[in-house]
């Protein structure tokens, strides 16, 4: 898969409610009102991740997820990870 | 809970298998067959944590998970880390 464009990750960024760019990746950080519905969330996003095939980075720090996304095998963000990001928002709000 | 002493966080590390210091912290990376092992200890740790009521910072990269302690409300790492770091080690090995 083909890795988009500065221009490309902007655009898909807009439609992407809380995500931006950090580094060569795409990331958002969700929060909760403790531990123990952030451990919900990232059982959820595990679960589509196993399903999709596509792994984010997880970052927890008690009731606060941070999502990174980036496609390793092609050297940057693609479309997967825009899906995957779509994906994770339909979890998190 | 009292800070302990660099010479005593050293001294307590002797004894935790594969632990070390990591700024402020003490940390340690597991490495597993694949992500759903890993989320499997993932699960295993945050119910420990719940329970004990001391919660490490997580951070998951597929196979591979950080675990990083120190107490936030005490300014360093104190017995409270040392003994999460015990248990931790008795979930993952």
């Amino acid at each position: 898969m083909a890795v988009l464009a500065d221009a490309e990750i902007k655009q898909a960024l807009t439609g992407l409610k809380g995500w931006n760019r950090n580094g060569s990746a795409i990331q958002r950080v969700f929060e909760f009102p403790d531990f123990k519905a952030a451990m919900q969330f990232v059982n959820k996003v595990a679960d589509a991740a196993e399903q999709a095939n596509h792994h984010p980075d997880i970052d927890i720090r008690y009731n606060k997820v941070t999502t990174a996304l980036v496609s390793h095998d092609a050297g940057g963000v693609t479309q997967r990870d825009v899906q995957m990001a779509e994906r994770i928002n339909q979890i998190g709000r």
